[in-house]
């Protein structure tokens, strides 16, 4: 048995990524669960009572371990200098029929709150993106025996999880869909978008924590052969947002079985930060209007009313269709339980 | 013996990548063929007594078949709406004493005159980038017995080929170093960037024609994980630039070894076609001005009096410094053969 699946205690090294807004319900992490993967309540947005509610939900489904998810950036974001975007962002409002955009946007993030329902609720595994976690969040979670699972976009941020204390990296290539986990995204606005191959390659040549390669994966194939390199394991999603236990609205199901992969693109115009989404006409005319996105958390809190309203009135337009680019394969809706077997088995 | 050896008449299955500008010496295309491999001269930009010139001069080093690599897209352009570019690299002309840039550009291709030096000269193998030889050529080059290896960077493309009879598709990563080989550029102006492990699967699963899968390939753990998954063979680009015969100039050679994948851009300054290389001051200086880059291949001839000063001044500030993401990976210089039997042997 590898050290990865000791180290999580599950049956197959199949992740399923803590995808954030919905979409991991406790039914789908229980299954995954249930399954023999790794589950994982994506955490990112919620605030404390949710991932509370999520957690418990999810127990009454699953014996199983499971992991939660969480946003390793400040997201803690007051900004007034949201004008020119919210007047161009009122048209969307006023054909949905939703109230005008404020000039002043906040978030906050809830991080500390979380890691103690984490700890509370003795979760085993936490998993971050965008960043390391403060030093001091990491000893309660190494004081709870919290197993720490990072995501790393290039190997500058690979060692610098090392470093810190986590215990498993995840490497997530430029093919994957949803948000880069790129750790400086002023430094590299776009995001380091290097291709999967070339990253678990560079990770195990320089570190020495086991990798789970993530971007584009949908065939037992792509995950054998990255295995064959030295990944420890795979983590999916795209394909997990097909599940039929996932919290994917119809709109966004149909956009995923309709699209390839060279339909999907990186785009800031959703969150503010460079995530790969299936084009749509709102990445369409926020590019076409040339107008510079805030920035992360700040233009995610000004389209989330427009978001959630596509998702309500089932209008693809207006959603952030989120994808990998190995979407260009799927064409069937699964259960949990079929998508762990396929890479699991034969 | 796998089906591609055979077509190609070579040992093992690691192509040189037809790099143009001066990279594919006849020195380096002999010295991969007399390894096993396959050496290919890059004639995108060369005329017709250039070519026949490399072809001559390679026969004298090697009784081995060797590729030429042509552009299968339309070079011969003019074009006077290029004021606003040519004032802003007259400022690049004036710091490195060049004459300043006229207001009228043209470029040619030779395309027809090439393939009849290849014909008389009876190479064997031609590849070519950026899309489908018109049906005429490829009418002359199969007459003449000629395998075609055509690039491909989505599946789409990848039919075109197959359909207009090309033998062999060279599956193009987003981590491959230079210009993007994607055909409509004007549909997808950033190019279509899928990573190599999605594209090389969606290929496999779905065209009938052998497999060579390029673009941040270094190492033999990455091309025996791609052939595992069922590619015939693997096309080297980076390393083939720091091969001792390679014609790569020597500030060149220094930034190659310095820089790390995510130094690494995609960028249209240099050619008006999107292509990756490492950022250097022309990249971000021409990025800055916010500039619209003319079509390729007019940007291309532009900036070719300000690359060829670069190169003559031994200065990186203004050479293209095509890379891929496996860059980072690269520490030292080796002969020819060095490269292939890394590939080749245990």
């Amino acid at each position: 048995m590898s050290q990865l699946l000791k180290l999580l205690d599950i049956k197959y090294p199949i992740i399923q990524a803590g995808m954030a807004g919905g979409i991991t319900t406790p039914g789908l992490v229980a299954a995954t669960a249930e399954a023999g993967g790794l589950g994982t309540i994506g955490a990112g947005y919620m605030d404390a009572a949710a991932l509370r509610n999520d957690i418990i939900e999810t127990r009454d489904l699953t014996d199983r371990p499971f992991a939660v998810n969480l946003f390793a950036a400040d997201l803690n974001a007051s900004s007034s200098n949201v004008q020119e975007m919210q007047k161009f962002l009122n048209k969307y409002r006023k054909e949905l029929g939703l109230q005008l955009g404020s000039y002043t946007v906040k978030a906050y993030d809830y991080l500390e709150e979380k890691v103690s329902v984490i700890l509370e609720e003795k979760i085993s595994i936490v998993s971050t993106a965008f960043g390391v976690l403060p030093a001091k969040i990491i000893g309660q979670l190494k004081s709870g025996k919290v197993v720490l699972i990072g995501m790393a976009t290039s190997l500058d941020e690979a060692l610098q999880l090392e470093e810190a204390g986590y215990d498993v990296i995840v490497a997530q290539g430029s093919e994957a869909g949803g948000h880069r986990g790129t750790f400086d995204v002023k430094k590299y606005p776009d995001g380091c978008n290097i291709g999967l191959h070339v990253l678990v390659e560079e990770l195990l040549e320089n570190t020495r924590l086991p990798i789970i390669a993530a971007g584009g994966i949908y065939s037992k194939k792509q995950a054998d052969a990255l295995m064959a390199m030295g990944a420890s394991g795979v983590q999916i999603g795209t394909r997990f947002l097909l599940a039929r236990e996932a919290g994917t609205n119809q709109a966004y199901r149909e956009a995923l079985l309709r699209a390839r992969g060279e339909d999907t693109k990186l785009t800031k115009v959703f969150s503010g930060r460079p995530a790969r989404a299936i084009r749509n006409r709102f990445i369409d005319e926020v590019d076409a209007s040339r107008l510079e996105t805030l920035p992360f958390p700040v233009q995610n809190q000004m389209t989330k009313d427009i978001r959630a309203a596509g998702k309500e009135k089932v209008n693809a337009d207006f959603l952030s269709l989120w994808a990998g680019q190995g979407v260009g394969s799927l064409n069937k809706e699964e259960t949990a339980e079929e998508i762990v077997r396929s890479f699991a088995e034969g």
